[in-house]
């Protein structure tokens, strides 16, 4: 793309992300100019292995608290956890208005709702091909295709150029439902002039094209033709409309009816449904307690717990704890989906345990990926021509290997910009950099606490969850400073303390020489003995058991 | 196959595996008749993620031990230690005479060193071909390939007929060292009538053929061509000796030095070496102190820590916390191995700190399985026509996946049996029946502990690890039953203190409520007390957090 030099543009606008560029999840970015911000979803991260206890993670939006009278609105790309699953939170520091388009909608308003804020929050729906006017930006909503429905891609026309984020996307030329993405739209605004594009690189690293939602219908179908008796139980992932959507069609030819199963899906199906986004021919739904009467060959059950959730509803089926669905001999089981990285051996176990109960399971070539491949990322940049390439979604090889497709496009260098969360990206015509930083972060939420579990807390419990703890008691009189009770000795998680009894006495001997030895010499300060008590007891464990439990001594004055 | 009726043998053997049908690991299994007993492997599993804290697990052998005057002897298939890793534990109890082939002898040797066990262990090194005496049986000694050198199958020559067991196998047209799969002799067996195979299932689910580990060399040095400048980091399994082998050659055909990093890489490599298992050419491997001597581009890394796993190797290098190794940009990293199912996250996360750090990471086809996909399996079962299928090795799926392949090979459903551990099966010419189950199962080893963490303890783990604890102590007066000290309140893992202080003051007089209202009802039984405590208390904060943290309420009398 020639830039004519009497037509540059000074303008600079910009772009700042407050999560997702660090693992799939959390996304959040922000797009600042003058005195308009505008926010790119507002998603959650589930929490990694070692965050133990927590339960979700929201990105910390200092930033829009500090520039509340700047922020326009929350734009959504679509309704997935890791893109609106922080907007209940975010609202309450930050509430503006939200723009999304119908299902996308549908969804957050479900979600507001368990939080009790659908009252107090401006939510608003977008079509696609509908441009809104934000501050000094219009934003433009793009039809494209993905794993849920109604997801669309933005363009930012902005005073320093148009910038186009993709969301999340993949190219699907068939689609179950609706229209194909708008790959005209994408032409037209490459023809006009692209500053930047923002490109999901979820699956960046994987050559070629993402296979169309559609094979998945015909492989179930085919599965359904072979699988004529029993009953046929599928799991996927519940906000997947069109997958649903395919099963229950699939149902329907086989004359068979359709229980829905599990708390998620039986939400999104309702509102997919109430929106318009399934069709589900009248007699097909029954309700689980009438399966008993329809025969298995006429049953097929649609269920959350792809992903080996112990929660979920398969995963209690197959550790035969479902108060109404037991698998059987004869029962098919498929996983339609894919394990989410992390998940492997969890799905895993799951499916050797509906082995187990005798049923035959189906979890290959049963899914696509809602992502697109190096072949559709290359379509998107061939279409949009952009000055810049600012891959985003995913894990930083995903972004390294989002910045190599863009390198094989034509992009120099140093128009490809990773970037981290937090990083304030000064972008226009004449140049682009990363001017400074701002406080970003993942704030843990467990239970009703936000934020109250940090790094000590989080240390603690895994020093607990790895040998147990040891807690020691004692009550001293204050004046003398004589023991007149306990040394007591308390452990959980450490060892089996019936059989352990000569261990603990030992144990109870060692403290009581370092108590004694400390109150001989005049000791006082309380901090002090409980070190020594520490630092004995935890000597002599180590050296009997190899083992480092976390040691409390309480001390009691009286 | 054609039984002759006057032939007929009405022997029967017992085969009773204590372990390895459950998942991958622990791999032990006993075959029995009058008074002999030979035990074939005996390995350790590593811990399911909700072993906390616990280090490594090994299979109970209680029968064993009932049984010891029978048992003649440990044969081992080959070194990992899914297959030796419980030996140094189990010859605690039943000292028996091990027989392996030299590598796999070695490598327990090693072990057994650590234990300080070798000279009370009878270790007999046997030779492919070799046939040996054990009690009534005939064992014999078949070469196999796997990904490790000196694999081996067996054929036990027993009075109720051969009972053939591969180990764990490949068909290795083009091995890298020593000879190819003995199929003549599985030929020869088959010839002579089979009565059971034992056949490696890992990978029963994959179809067509595990390539030749000699594919793995080829790339290795196609990416040595292409990366001639900077540094290459090789991360490979340590006991796949013929990987390191080839990594060797490659770095001296491309004039590199070699350092090896990582206990168990260098372990291995120096049996390896002492045995003749890997030749490295004089002036290859240098300290990892004499790095600095050379440049970059004559260097070559072989690490551990292909697993992710966070002490080793790579990942402290990843980290930046390798005190010898700081990765920089120009290194070629390369992941030859592929993750174990559960690592899957782990070593994902260690590619994205070394992508930061600025290196290349190749970790896509640098590898091959050990493990017979369905061809070799069927080529295995064509070879030896057994007249039972006892499919070993692997998860249930991939059990029932063995048994497929089995079937389609044309063994009749009700002589395909799959075991679990404890099943004492019974089987001859005449039939095969699970007659009875013995005690077995899986024995935690924490620290110096073997068996002292069981259930209640890890139960107590897993409550700490997700929602802490909550001590409260007090201080009663025996006589009277007065409080004279506290309640105090000591938490961790549970809220970040110094921000909660309402919280905790709050519940202090939750607590003293409870307390004096007992105490008030003249309550002596101090069961009673700290039962009222933990209620009230964990009603009061489920309320205030919904978290239920472990509530210990501690009384000291004075």
């Amino acid at each position: 793309m020639r830039t004519k030099k009497h037509q540059i543009n000074q303008e600079k606008i910009k772009i700042i992300p407050l999560g997702g560029l660090e693992h799939i999840g959390m996304n959040i970015t922000c797009f600042e100019y003058g005195d308009t911000i505008v926010v790119v979803d507002c998603g959650l991260s589930f929490p990694d292995v070692d965050m133990l206890g927590v339960d979700l993670v929201i990105p910390d939006i200092t930033y829009l608290e500090e520039n509340l009278d700047k922020v326009r609105g929350f734009v959504i790309t679509h309704g997935h956890e890791d893109h609106i699953g922080a907007l209940a939170y975010a609202l309450r520091k930050v509430n503006v208005p939200v723009y999304a388009t119908k299902l996308t909608a549908g969804i957050i308003e479900n979600k507001l709702r368990e939080h009790q804020m659908v009252e107090i929050t401006d939510l608003q729906v977008v079509r696609h091909g509908q441009t809104i006017t934000l501050g000094d930006f219009k934003v433009e909503f793009i039809k494209t295709n993905h794993s849920i429905a109604d997801a669309t891609a933005l363009a930012l026309h902005t005073p320093a150029g148009v910038i186009v984020h993709t969301g999340d996307f993949k190219i699907d030329y068939t689609p179950v439902y609706g229209e194909m993405i708008d790959l005209t739209r994408f032409a037209e605004l490459g023809k006009k002039g692209v500053l930047a594009l923002m490109c999901d690189s979820t699956n960046a690293e994987k050559p070629g094209f993402t296979q169309s939602e559609r094979t998945v219908g015909r492989k179930i179908n085919a599965i359904f033709d072979e699988h004529k008796k029993g009953r046929i139980i599928i799991a996927t992932f519940a906000s997947n409309v069109d997958r649903v959507q395919q099963i229950i069609t699939a149902a329907c030819e086989h004359g068979r009816k359709v229980i829905v199963e599990g708390r998620s899906m039986v939400n999104i199906i309702n509102v997919a449904t109430e929106l318009g986004y399934i069709r589900i021919p009248d007699n097909t739904l029954i309700g689980i307690d009438e399966m008993r009467s329809y025969p298995d060959d006429r049953l097929v059950l649609i269920t959350t717990g792809s992903q080996g959730e112990t929660m979920a509803a398969l995963s209690r089926m197959a550790a035969g704890s479902h108060r109404k669905v037991k698998i059987q001999p004869g029962d098919t089981i498929v996983f339609s989906s894919t394990p989410i990285p992390g998940n492997e051996k969890a799905v895993t176990n799951v499916i050797n345990e509906l082995y187990r109960q005798g049923a035959e399971v189906i979890f290959q070539d049963t899914h696509v990926s809602g992502h697109a491949c190096q072949e559709e990322i290359k379509l998107i940049y061939a279409l949009t021509k952009p000055k810049y390439a600012i891959p985003v979604h995913g894990e930083f090889k995903h972004l390294i290997a989002g910045a190599n497709i863009a390198r094989t496009m034509g992009i120099a260098n140093d128009h490809i910009i990773v970037l981290s969360s937090g990083d304030v990206l000064e972008l226009g015509e004449t140049g682009a950099s990363v001017i400074d930083k701002v406080q970003h972060g993942e704030i843990m939420v467990d239970g009703l606490g936000v934020g109250d579990v940090g790094n000590i807390v989080l240390r603690d419990r895994q020093l607990l969850s790895q040998n147990g703890l040891v807690i020691v008691v004692l009550t001293l009189e204050k004046a003398s400073g004589q023991l007149v009770a306990g040394p007591d000795i308390v452990s959980r998680g450490f060892v089996y303390v019936r059989e352990s009894e000569v261990l603990m006495e030992d144990a109870k001997r060692v403290i009581t020489e370092a108590v004694e030895h400390c109150l001989s010499r005049r000791i006082t300060d309380w901090g002090k003995l409980k070190n020594e008590i520490r630092e004995e007891l935890g000597r002599y464990l180590w050296k009997q058991t190899k083992r480092n439990p976390m040691i409390l001594p309480i001390i009691m004055e009286v």
